[in-house]
This record gives C-alpha cells, sequence and structure tokens, in this order.
C-alpha cells in the first residue's frame, strides 16, 4: 500500500534526467555468494523489484539498485557488507522509504538492504526502563507495545505508522513531541553495528551514565547509513504520562500566533506538543479530514500538555490565557481523548493532504530558533511570493522546525526551477537566523550541496575525515550527506549574518 | 585554596615512579612566540607553576608540564595550537584538575592550558531557553546565575563548587541528578571547538532539532581533550522545579536498599535524585559534618523529588510507602529546605570527608543498569574483603552509577597492588553486569588500559581512526583514554558473560 503511494509519486518524477545506477554491477557469480548469505528468496534482483526500491518519499530523486537483500540477523548482515567491501558494491540500509530528503534513493546503485526480517522487540526490560529491538520494528507497533506496560517512546516522526526505528536512528527522526521530549537520538542508549569492514561493535548499554570512551552512539544516530549498518538498538523509555489535554487556538495573524509560541515558553511552561499551520495547510487538511476546522484565519496553533491531571489542567489554564492575551480570535479545548486524537491525526495527515492536491510535494524542514519562527514564516511567504510559487509552511513551532512545503509539478520545469530557487534562499534565511538547513528530515542527497552554509568548510572537512576514518572506500550510502560541490550562496539580505558559513567565529 | 588541596594529596604520591615530562621540550625561542601569543604576563614556566599543574585530583598520577599558558579568547587558543601543531608539543585543556581519572595530567609534558581568562557567562537567551557560556565558568556559578532567572542547569557534579564547565563537557560529568535529567552532554546543544589544525568550527546552536550532518556536538563531549580544545558552548536550560523535597531512608540490609531502588524506577516514579551510602561511607560523613546521622543502619538511601509541588508531595508519599514495604528501618523527611540542603551537601562531602581518613583516597565509578545495584555492591564487598582493602560504597543508586572509594596509601606499595588488583576486579563485575568501568569520571590515563573491556578490540579502532582523523599528530591530551596496551582480563566469574569484550554480539 505504502510501496504504491510512493510508486505514484516516483511516476511524476523526470525518471530520465535523476534515473541512475542502470546498469548492473552484480554479476551471477555474485548474486550465487548473496544468495548462500541470506538465502535464494532473500536476493531480488528482478526489474519490478529494484524499481519498487529506486526511490523514496523524496521527489525528483530516483536511481535503480542492483539488488535488494533481506538479510535474517547480524551476522548475515556482516557477510554481506564484507563481500560488498571485497567488490567495492555500493549499500544502502532502507526502512521504509519515508525518507524526505533522498537518504534512501541507491545514487550510485549497489544493494538496497532491507530489515524486514530483522523486525522484533527483543526485550522489553521495566527494571531499567529500556526496550531493544530490532531495526524493522515498525515506529507505531513499538509505541503502542510499551504503552501496554504504562511506558513511553516519545518520538513521533510524522510517517510513525510506517516508518521503522531503524529508518528514525538513522536519520535522528523528530516528530511532534520534541519540543518537550526530545528526538531519538535522546532515546538510544545502546547500538549493535556492522562496520565497513565486517566486524560488529556495541556501543553504549542500558546505562543511564556511561563515559568509557567517545559517543559512538550518537555519532552512528543521524549518520543516515554513512557509517555503518544498525543492526539493533537499546532505546530508553520513560512513565507514560497519566493524562493529557488537546487545545487549538486560531489567529487572525501569524505574527500573533509565533507571539503566543515564545510568550508561552517564557512563561516556563514546556507543551508536549505545540504545532503551527498556516491557512493555506488549514484549508487542505479541513477538505481532507473534515472534522470542522475553520479555514477563514491565518493562522492555528495545536497544542498538547501531558503529565499529572492536576499540573495539566493549571497550565492548559495558563496557555489559554496566554493565547487570549496573544489575541487568539478562538480557543477550544479538545473535549476528550477521541476528539484530541483526530486533531492530531488531522496534522500528522497534513504532508498526504496537501499531496493530493498538485502532482508534485515538496516538504522541507528549515529550522530556527523558536525565538524566530515569526520572522522565518514572514521569510517564507516574501520568497514564495518573489518566486511566483505556493507555499503553504505547517510544523513544529515549539522547537521552530517548520515544513514549508511547496505544491508544484516535476513536469513543470521553469516552475521547478523557481521552486529550487525558492527553497535555497528559504535555507539561507534559516541559516541567517541562527538555524539549520534540516531540523529532523536529514541531509540525503538532496541538502547535501547546501550543507556547507551550515557547517562552514571547516565542519564539513571533520566530518569527511570521520566518514574516511569509518568508511575508506564509501561503499556505505555513496552519494548521501557529502556533496560533489556545495552550492553557491547568494547574498540576499546583505549584512554580516550572511557570511557567517564562510567565518565561524560571527555565528 | 583548592589548589593546595590537591597539592597536599600530590605530596602522597610516589612521585619519582610517576612524574614524567620533566625535561623541557620548549625552547626560549618558542616561549617568546607564545608569549606574543597570549601576553607575557599569561606564560608560566617556573617550576612552582608548573608543579601545580602537574596533577589533578587523582590519587598516584604526576607529570611535568613545560608550560601553563591562559588565553584571553579563541583567537589565541587557535595561534597557540597552530604554534603547537608545527613543533609537535602536546596540549592539555584543563579546567579546575578536579577530575579523578587522570584526565588532565600532562603525562607527556607539553602545554596546560587554562581558562581563567576565558571565564564569563556571554548571554542567556530567554526565549530560546539556553545560556552561552565561556569554559572557565564555574558549574556552580552558572547553576546559581540561571536560577535568577527560574531556569534551570541539572548536571551538578560533586565537585561543582570548584569544577569548570569546559572541564565538565569535556569529561560529560553527571552527578546527583542524573537519573531524571540526564548528563552534561544532554544540556549541550552547540560548541566552538579549535581544531588540531588551528581551525575554528561551530556545531550545533539554539536548536530543538538539528541533523545536518553529524553529530559532532556529541562527539566532542566526553571526548576528553583529545579531538580538540572546547572555548565556548551553548547549553540549554528548562523551566526550574518551583518545589522539592528530601527525604531518607535507613536499611539493615544492604540488599532491601537495593530493592528500594528498583521497586521506585518500576512504580514508574524517577526521584530527581536517588542516592546510595553504605554504612563506612556514613560513619565518616557524620563524623565530619555532624548532622545527626545514625551510623548503626547498613545503608541509606537519600531521595529527592522536585516538580510541582502537589505531585511532588503524592510521589513522596508514594516512595515513603515503597521505602517501608522494602523494610527500611526508618524514614525521615526533611523538614525544610535548610535541612534538605544540609543532606546534599553532607553527601556530596562524601569524598572530603573519606579523604580525611587516610593518606591517599581512591574514589571509582564502576556503573551497572540499576536492576543490578544489589549484586554490584555484594561484588564490591566481596572483592574488598578478598584483597584486604577498604571500600567504603556510595554513589548514584539510581542511575546504577556506584563510587566504591578505597582508603589507602600509596607509600605501601604492597597494599596499592592490592588496591589495583581489586579495583580491576571490580571494574570486571561491572562490565560482567552490563555496566561500564566509568560512568561520569572519564576514561583519562588511568582507565585507558581497561577500556577494551568495554569496547572490545573493535571498539577501540573505531575511536582510533576518529582520533587519527581528528587529531593525526595527538598534540591533544596524549597518553589519554587510548592506553599503549590493554589489561588482561582474568576470568573470575566464568561463564559466558566474561567473554562479552571478545565477542560483542554476545552482550
Amino acid at each position: 500500500m505504502h510501496i504504491d503511494l510512493l510508486a505514484c509519486t516516483a511516476l511524476y518524477c523526470n525518471v530520465s534526467t535523476y534515473i541512475k545506477g542502470v546498469g548492473t554491477i552484480l554479476t551471477d557469480q555474485l548474486i550465487t555468494l548473496f544468495e548462500e548469505i541470506v538465502g535464494k528468496e532473500n536476493v531480488q534482483t528482478s526489474s519490478v523489484h529494484r524499481l519498487a526500491y529506486s526511490y523514496d518519499a523524496t521527489a525528483q530523486f530516483q536511481a535503480m539498485p542492483d539488488a535488494v537483500l533481506s538479510p535474517r540477523n547480524t551476522k548475515e548482515v556482516s557477510e554481506i557488507v564484507r563481500l560488498c567491501q571485497s567488490k567495492k558494491i555500493p549499500i544502502v540500509p532502507r526502512g521504509s522509504g519515508t525518507n524526505l530528503a533522498a537518504g534512501t534513493v541507491p545514487s550510485s546503485g549497489g544493494i538496497v538492504l532491507l530489515f524486514k526480517h530483522m523486525n522484533s522487540i527483543l526485550e522489553l526490560d521495566e527494571e531499567n526502563l529500556t526496550v531493544t529491538v530490532q531495526p524493522g520494528v515498525i515506529t507505531k507497533d513499538l509505541i503502542e507495545y510499551v504503552e501496554q506496560f504504562d511506558l513511553f517512546y516519545p518520538p513521533d516522526p510524522s510517517s510513525m505508522k510506517i516508518s521503522t526505528i531503524g529508518g528514525n536512528i538513522n536519520e535522528n527522526s523528530g516528530g511532534l513531541r520534541g519540543l518537550k521530549y526530545g528526538v531519538t537520538r535522546d532515546y538510544v542508549c545502546g547500538l549493535e553495528v556492522v562496520l565497513a569492514n565486517g566486524d560488529i561493535i556495541r556501543t553504549g548499554g542500558k546505562l543511564a551514565k556511561d563515559v568509557a570512551g567517545y559517543d559512538l552512539t550518537s555519532l552512528f544516530v543521524g549518520s543516515e547509513g554513512t557509517l555503518g549498518i544498525i543492526t539493533e538498538a537499546i532505546l530508553s523509555l520513560i512513565p507514560r504520562p497519566v493524562y493529557k489535554e488537546t487545545m487549538l487556538a486560531f489567529y487572525d495573524s501569524l505574527e500573533q500566533a509565533a507571539e503566543t509560541v515564545s510568550s508561552i515558553i517564557a512563561n516556563k511552561i514546556i507543551p508536549a506538543t505545540l504545532e503551527f499551520m498556516d491557512q493555506a495547510t488549514l484549508e487542505v487538511i479541513e477538505e481532507f479530514a473534515k472534522i470542522g476546522l475553520p479555514t477563514d484565519v491565518e493562522a492555528v496553533l495545536l497544542i498538547e500538555q501531558d503529565g499529572k491531571e492536576e499540573s495539566v489542567k493549571r497550565e492548559m489554564e495558563q496557555i489559554e490565557q496566554i493565547c487570549r492575551e496573544n489575541y487568539a480570535r478562538n480557543v477550544s479545548v479538545a473535549k476528550d481523548e477521541k476528539e484530541a486524537e483526530e486533531l492530531k491525526t488531522a496534522r500528522r495527515a497534513a504532508l498526504s493532504a496537501l499531496a493530493r492536491k498538485t502532482p508534485t510535494t515538496i516538504l522541507e524542514d528549515a529550522t530556527v530558533p523558536r525565538s524566530k519562527i515569526a520572522e522565518m514564516v514572514r521569510a517564507i511567504r516574501r520568497i514564495a511570493t518573489k518566486y511566483n510559487v505556493t507555499i503553504c509552511t505547517f510544523g513544529h513551532a515549539g522547537d521552530g522546525n517548520l515544513h514549508p512545503t511547496c505544491l508544484t509539478d516535476v513536469r513543470n520545469m521553469e516552475e521547478i526551477e523557481r521552486v529550487e530557487q525558492a527553497f535555497a534562499e528559504i535555507f539561507q534565511a534559516a541559516i541567517e537566523l541562527g538555524g539549520t538547513i534540516t531540523g529532523e528530515h536529514g541531509v540525503g542527497e538532496m541538502k547535501a550541496p547546501y550543507l556547507e552554509w551550515k557547517l562552514g568548510k571547516e565542519g564539513i572537512e571533520v566530518m569527511k575525515k570521520i566518514k574516511d576514518a569509518l568508511d575508506p572506500t564509501h561503499i556505505f550510502n555513496p552519494g548521501k550527506v557529502f556533496a560533489k560541490s556545495a552550492k553557491k550562496r547568494v547574498v540576499v539580505s546583505g549584512g554580516s549574518d550572511s557570511t557567517r558559513a564562510k567565518d565561524p567565529s560571527g555565528i
């Protein structure tokens, strides 16, 4: 089902421009060797299979793998890596392909590695509050599993119904609850990783404190499959909040919504969720979900707090007052859990809803310090007007993580060029506000040319040294994170801010 | 004052055995060049100054630096690094020297870098809940500064009165509040770092979410000065808890105290502090602090909860009941903040109190999953008896981070040998229980030979590759973290557990 959905998107891609790796580099002899490792049924080389794994959820990127392998355990992963290393065959680990930065497109061909057989929850340890999982576990299944034991795994990317934990770890996925609870990295306390030479290491453990050596766990989390293949993870859990309340606040002005966000935090309240949607997004969501949202407002905030009942009630009253002080036209509290769930589900469906409107949807995740939300939203609107493109904006206002989303059509090359220019300018605006080019989607192939804007040449150089040290032949997910050449920055707003990447001391 | 205290300890060291680097490698010409960078008054080469920085708080380790430099800004640090790089001169960054793993001893001579001029709190950002600091800021000063704004910086190493934030970041320091609030790494969201080639990079930012590239911030945190020199940090803050309560529970049996710890967590309560002290520690603390602690019990738990008043009150009632169910002989709640502070200060003074008893105190921090606390305490007692050495145990029971502390005398070579054997066996016991050789003190020079027990050869190899990539000439804090040779493990308890480091898949 999900493959089909993505396949539809891919059809709109300008395949002839972007498809790569169509000439197979695998000999029959090599395929036999792979079959000996994982079993004949777990090696797929047909065109249909290869096509199905030639793209992810990112528009405009596609490349054919040479084979799709489904190992059954860590030992098999290690053997695959050793064989690939000996022949310099690229390996792209892949979860459910919900990636939005072309992080799982096999840009240089080679092997796509699936974890459909390595999808077990291995152990729940209630004394140490950890759960040990294989990479193929679906995020939502894990969340629901631990909730049965009154435990809580907070990271909740919008794709959590189909995304896998392995994919989340590789991308350091965020979600709606990031503001209060952090992101995936904050919950990974140990990993099993297959290295480029086939060695298997274990990092961390069921430990609240561990300073024995460099933090390899955090290094592998978010490394987008470019440093090693993650084959097992120990995740930390927290007690499940016993009570929650959800509220919507509607605004006639974007600025007032943004001011509310700042004001809530300045009042030392950290809501579990603090989501923002602009009018365009709201209209589309209402059309899609039909839950009675008003569509004549300029912005809406979706606010959830969780915790002990009395604390939540008191804080939600404070939040309601702050919303009103900031000129919310209307504030409505969900009357029960069902209504609250409907609201959150509608918010999570924003991408799907927008995707119905035009052939191509490009969802970005420029992120700024939360104090800069209003400025960033204004910048996005200005840029959209300048390039005459349609951009809806929603996202995690509480952590400054916005999702400007462009409704377009990849077949319209002239428009796509304007879209690309607009996004380049949006990334630049985010950087100038002290932000980053990606808050939770990753760099992948798509944002690699922009990475230098955030890290500077010197920062990229440090990353390259680490990549070369751990994967000297670049067999792990080649073409991702590191670009052949950086995009040139255009000085838009002038002033010293725009030279930031060149002069790191001036940030 | 603090230097004097450490100097006294150092006097007991077998200096002739351990002192290194006494022959200076600095020519007059080089000293002049350093003076040109930082100013004449910030270059110290006298014997007195060099002796003062030849050791830290770790017994048995001492080595003379060739010069002590106090740069005034990042640019000067960068220039020092470039000069040292050109001449292959070691650089050891140093906070207040409270390190307990010989992490700041200049083992190969060279330059000790002090941050006494780089000790400013640069900015408090109330909207983004961050504070930007230089490395020389004293931890407690920072904590008290942000508390004025009702904000909270949780990491509270016991040495926080004199330790610096720079030292805390290099060591990824923990503390009493680690169970609920995490450790230093959890609060570092951005760094300015001088690299081995003198380049200056900035990692992270005031961002709740940022996946632009590898997590260099987490890599530098806890790298013990071996990868770069940290010159500035952005720390994230949280709202200050409005209310707290502190309680002591006394036990006639170690096991019952340990069972209480497990039981509190199993009841989904995460206290802010959950400290353990054995009878020996309690006696010494009472003798030192005279606050009326009973000394005829086998163990005591110091428990603090913070948060909203009503939640705290309810949880403390639950905790009290859990203590009683686990046969606490007596449970007493501190009647006010003053009494609570007295108790915590007494606990923090454990090391100082123990240090008064014998010429040498060796404080360790073997750490286990919290479910293994009782087993670990038993193992420590068994090992102390086996080697006929005096070991008191206290520590952060809630996060499995114990501090077995040996009262000894470095002049007694025969006893010291037994002490070393005992600690080696304690580290091994921790590893066998799924733990680590160091929870919060770091590896330094002292624990380097044991690191392979935790990480395996393959894990060490990954770290070495990163070290070589970022500091190819090893000018940054040489001799730390990486040992010339690993200690051989002795199979003590038999069984498959003890082969763990050799077979990472068997953890």
